[in-house]
């Protein structure tokens, strides 16, 4: 054990962080599918003290880990625009306007691999990236997957289904095949589901 | 195990993916750390189809996992202005123009918390988000780490650091009090160290 005998809610250097007050939302750009917004925020520590922040607006993201009866993952290969290379994810997207999480996470996973599932629980919930992004991704658990329909794809997207034994997931993050942070993060929750 | 008997490398559906042919980088726009840019790529399965894509072009990133040598984690508190709120992470930033980004990760950890340490290694890389960034995140764990020196905070930067024990970050992810996507990454490359 530790012999860190403070409470652990008092920072170690007894600093003091706190939340800023934003204000003065503004559009900044918007340019395909990234809108910037410019905020200003006043420190909570000194007075008089505030800057101006850029951040992305976005729509919260799901991603699905849906596992066959005969322990599967249910994985996709695309090519990436941002990093210029085909990568190896799991199935997910954008939750659309009013739409719940959930039913967001399964349609997606049916557009995307054809795959549906009998059984779904959200396992975790990440910040993409709290510094530049003001959304959260969703991971849902999907039992029993199975193939019952088609994939239904936008015109630029290109993905091909791969299953893997769930067992080599390890092996693939490891050796970098899997290596989208969101990917992983959910993978991480994975690890705290009795299956 | 399997019965999926098809060589791994192939898609289970058979669909054909690749590296699709950019072309024509533009500029879009320069907004506070954010730089836009907009590429027109061919795709390598259709001939004649032509997107436009946007993705941010960043630095690449580098975070930390320092352990002391009583088995604490160095974490910190700061507001991060695009999820609005305080989190709990791992220290960490971007490398720097032509900084190795093992120097580059030390850095971070020495200006954000003051703590340097004897030994260091890479135990993993991530695309932050292959879909809408270039770059790259490395994930260091230094151990024996010990408050050598003062933290040099940027101007806007407000940061608290707080030892927790190692055994305790299990439960601080389940209960998303750790809930960065990147963080949870690292914490999951820490998972395949033998300590």
């Amino acid at each position: 054990m530790s012999n860190h005998d403070q409470d652990p809610s008092v920072p170690a250097d007894g600093a003091l962080v706190g939340d800023w007050n934003p204000h003065d939302v503004e559009l900044l750009v918007e340019a395909g599918i990234f809108t910037l917004r410019k905020i200003r925020a006043a420190s909570p520590t000194e007075p008089g003290k505030v800057g101006e922040f850029v951040y992305i607006d976005a729509p919260d993201w799901v991603n699905v880990i849906a596992l066959t009866a005969d322990e599967q993952i249910v994985l996709i290969e695309q090519y990436r625009h941002g990093i210029g290379a085909v990568t190896l994810e799991i199935p997910g997207g954008s939750v659309d306007d009013g739409e719940d999480r959930v039913a967001a996470g399964l349609r997606e996973l049916a557009e995307e691999t054809g795959y549906t599932g009998e059984r779904v629980e959200v396992i975790g919930t990440v910040t993409p990236n709290p510094a530049i992004l003001n959304n959260i991704c969703t991971t849902l658990l999907v039992i029993n997957a199975e193939r019952t329909c088609e994939p239904v794809l936008d015109t630029m997207e290109e993905i091909a289904v791969r299953l893997e034994p769930l067992e080599r997931v390890p092996e693939l993050v490891r050796e970098g095949k899997i290596d989208h942070s969101l990917v992983i993060a959910a993978l991480h929750f994975l690890d705290f589901v009795d299956l």
